[in-house]
């Protein structure tokens, strides 16, 4: 068990810019052992908030990002054929809880519902994970807390988490860090100078504004480090901002005109 | 199997504060080993009953929580392979039935229809399970006896008991406390003072009115609990019913608002 | 195979009031052997007829109750994994044909086609089960019989059983039983005076006249043992009512309140 | 072999009475091992003409039903697991084509297309069957035919045989018998007088002209023959024929009233 | 391997009559081991032709009978397990690769796209088949080509070769052979005389020209073959053609007429 | 595990020539190992292309072809049954993932969304793999990068990347060549003459500029190859053209007309 909870361990602090009091919120959820849900849009920091929480209360962190061929078995745990016949393997889910970390299910609306049905008795008073294929009843840990992520914008009436589930999390809501902060991150991942990381950051901006008017998704954080990367290793600004901000967005021309005139405005 | 029944017993009394007079029929349909169907609202305690009925009945329970992808094997049990070859494994539902627990199937309708069917002969004259794989029939115990949930809410036109299920079953309806009672819950579950209890409830009652204008499900019990426990914790009371009262709720921002008003009516 | 017909046999005479002459047509039509279907709505007494006759006939009764997930190995059998391999492990319709017993599959036009197309070869001039995965043709016993049952008012278009498959079976109407045999079997079943048994029977023929006008399926004689029972533990007659004869049948309302209605104008 | 073969022989003449020169149509097609296609309705006497020609030809008959979840497996064979590994199990198909029997397909349409398609190189000048998942081809027997019915009144735009695939068989029309015919098939069939008989088959007349219009199917000479069993068993003939040619082929209540008037006229 | 080579030799010289160039234009793109794909309807000899040219290249030919429910798997192999464990099977189109066959997919459209996808690597200048399950990369022996067959007159919107899997072919078009070598074909392939075989083709002709027009497909050589099979047995030539060119390939009564009015016009 | 990287490494230096600065831009990507989505259409030089910077990387390239039916255990592996009972076999991009690789997902889109879900983990700053079934948590060897390609042509509302998995991605887009370049490789891939080739490319453009009015794809560069291949064998150009230009494309008899006309333009 502690090479696993070593395992699980994030070793050294991420980098976290804080943007409101959302991780003192955090702690206080955590330390009632309360259920968390953190909503908010593609690359804006949710996964990197929940490995600083865990760093900052020492607790493990197991991740897993959702989909929708993942079963309750590829939670939980199934049997496996060995050679003295079935052995039990504990699931990422099992694991978190009996080692007391904090399991992150990433992007929870993406799996099918016996996923989702299957935390239920892990986040009401009872704290247990029934494994009914072995006949075990899994007291979690004391430790042992569930957080999801939950984007929004991606709900459609054939895909959304049940009342009953919903109303099992507090929520955080989480957004694109505000301009001076996200500068400040862009520099500091990618090197490039502060003038460099303002300009991403602004046509990232303009970007967002578009997010409904054409485009699904604004430019993440993400890809203006990976433009700012690219800047570093000598690629000429319009071209490492088309090949990161523009070309991997959208395939509509009138689109890609629009953001080309962006990028133009600050590196032309 | 005393082991068995000694793991799924109730141990501590659980606190439930009866609405009406509930336990005693629950009581006399339980004498009469009648199948009981709980109908209500999520998070209104029909969970928290079972398990108080349980204890009051010295009977071990069995919860099972129902979802789309759970297979009549998964309640009846399966071969599983050993060095010896295969070996039956009792699924909670034979369990329950040998050992005379309560079998609390959890959100039923989210079962596909084999799930319901499978428990036809145990909710009939013949309180029998056949294990039509293993070639056994099985003769339930006499202090066996099935419960269902179902959060009459939900159902659709697609996704509903058939009716040779539903009158197989007595039925009892639930609904979230009246007001002294739910601020009694919530104080005595979280430690809040009387009023601040007070406030959280008629918060949850303005929420409830807008149940189907806009909200799918009103607020329930448990959240007003979480509001609680993080205002104990000494988080500021705002943040506390927007971190579990709205936010978990809805996305529609004009919805955000109206609850977020109600909020600020009682706490601002 | 003598342990197994043991197991299978009904050792109690269950109590059945006979209708009309189905006792008599059945039995012709088990001395020819000839399948029979058994047609009418949700619990008016099919599955205790079956019962009856297999226990008036001495032969032991082998009943599936069918559903949508049922495949045609849960009726045939499957190999099965042992220490010596693998192992041919009967389905309760290979059983009841090698034992000659009555097999009865409730609900058949909730299984999938395959489930329905075993069938034939035993229900013509063949009387065979061919095991196509093992090779084996199993002759059925000179004694083993088909009974299915089926609720018209449940068919859709695209849930019906297929012509080739319906033109194999003699078929037997049933429907509730007429006023004084089913008061009759109220009182007897549950113990409760004529006067109440009589009252019961009341509110369901008031119910049954609501069918197809807002009730999917009118009151069983099963939900009037229910009321019975819980007014022989004490219950308050109207309590029992509604948790018995209204609550299980409907979400509606109107159509709560009209029951409400029925069951006030005999017990209010 | 000779055990298999000895298995799937059809041991004494069955009854059939020859319509048309069908039999001599097949013995034409069977010297040229050419595939054969029976048409008509349900219970006309297909699968009886398939095993009177079977019998007259000395070869054995492997019948299969096909239905929707039949796979190519089903039909080829499969490896099984056994105390030395995995073991080759001829499915039905293959233990034809290497005995040498005539392999009926009933109902083929049922099937999906993968079942169909396994049958090609079968059915043209290879007269081969590739079992794939053993790395084995099986060239057919000399005397190994395949012989299909197809019903074309239930043939729906969705689930037909492709070209591709009927272009592979001479087909044979079948249709119910012509009344005197039909009428001493009954008799022989059942032991009930010409005179009775003749009714029979006159109410069947009646009922297949309303085929299309609010029937399905007409009554098939198999539902006859179930009446004729009644009635010498010394069932009243109305409830006879009530039971056998109108319960189970319709439920509709103006249908079931003009097929009850048809046999009131021949027995009322 | 020189097992498996024999095993898929074709032994005999296939008769096969060329309509054009396709013989050369087939040595062509097999000498630069091109892919290639057959068009052309049903029964018209595309099957005929690669056995043709397997025999001229003196390559072994592994054919497949595509279809809807065949994997990836089914073509490339799978492990099966042994008493020593788990054992790879190579599938047709692996062995093909590895011996230097002919891989001729039958009516590949019919499988899923998995299947499709995999023959990629081996369809550009890779010429390889990666093993994913194994780990292993199969380099197609020189002599190695793949052939696929497709229907145009099939493929509806929703089932049709991807242009990433088209522009991997050279592609040949055939058609039903002109009226004397058809002739010859029918004379020689069933010994009917000349005459016989001309009459056959003329109906054949007017039935193709109704193609569209209430046949989906006209009568093929095969048919034709069939047809004259029947006649030398002995068989009546309208009886015959009936059987053969009539029967199966259409259940409409006006479309039957019509054919059979053909049949009558050269045979009548 | 050298044996592996030594069977995944390109020996020769593949021709490619490149069109703009997508070397560089992918050198600058790689070292940064920055995941990349490769943009364009069918048979562009997408998959030379990765192949020639693996070369140039001296990087191993392990290319899977996506599809429908692939699941994230086809690409992370599983377990399989051995004489001593189950043992990991590693997928792709674990192997990828451990030896330092370059996994190349072609044609993304086709797979399912457990499968790229799969990759996130790999694309963002963790660049880890959790093997959930094995338990066991991969770091990307510091070498690994993931490209994918994607071809905007073919996405429709139903089968996109999601946005959450596009902006893990810089995007280079693709063509096909420009003329002089495109003439260049088919005279060199083929041995044709400058001035034949010349005239191949000019057919290309001819068709596609007929893409979006009646052809889904224009002709790719690989069907100038083949047609230059059948020309160098000795083919007639025309008959060349039309076997591999026209009618693998389309079987719209207008289109293949415009076709031919354009083929005859430069051979007639």
């Amino acid at each position: 068990m502690n090479d696993l909870i070593e395992q699980y361990t994030v070793k050294r602090e991420p980098f976290y810019r804080p943007v409101a009091n959302e991780v003192e919120l955090f702690d206080a959820a955590y330390s009632a052992r309360m259920p968390v849900m953190l909503k908010g849009p593609t690359g804006c920091g949710k996964s990197r908030f929940v490995e600083y929480v865990a760093y900052r209360l020492r607790r493990p962190l197991i991740t897993v990002a959702c989909n929708e061929d993942m079963t309750a078995s590829d939670l939980v745990g199934r049997f496996l054929l060995d050679k003295d016949g079935t052995k039990w393997q504990d699931g990422p889910l099992t694991m978190a809880a009996r080692m007391g970390a904090i399991c992150y299910l990433d992007e929870v609306v993406e799996a099918r519902q016996d996923t989702t049905v299957v935390i239920h008795p892990l986040t009401d008073h009872r704290r247990q994970l029934p494994l009914d294929k072995k006949g075990e009843m899994v007291e979690a840990h004391p430790d042992f807390q569930i957080v999801i992520s939950y984007n929004p914008g991606y709900q459609s009436l054939m895909k959304d988490l049940k009342q009953s589930t919903k109303q099992r999390f507090a929520a955080l809501d989480f957004d694109y860090p505000e301009a001076t902060i996200e500068t400040d991150i862009v520099a500091r991942e990618t090197g490039v100078d502060i003038k460099t990381a303002e300009k991403l950051v602004q046509i990232a901006h303009r970007a967002r504004n578009l997010k409904g008017h054409g485009l699904d998704e604004g430019i993440s954080t993400r890809l203006l480090v990976y433009a700012g990367q690219l800047i570093v290793k000598g690629v000429n600004p319009l071209a490492a901002c088309s090949m990161t901000l523009v070309r991997p967005l959208t395939d509509d021309p009138d689109m890609r005109d629009t953001l080309d005139a962006a990028v133009n405005t600050f590196f032309g």
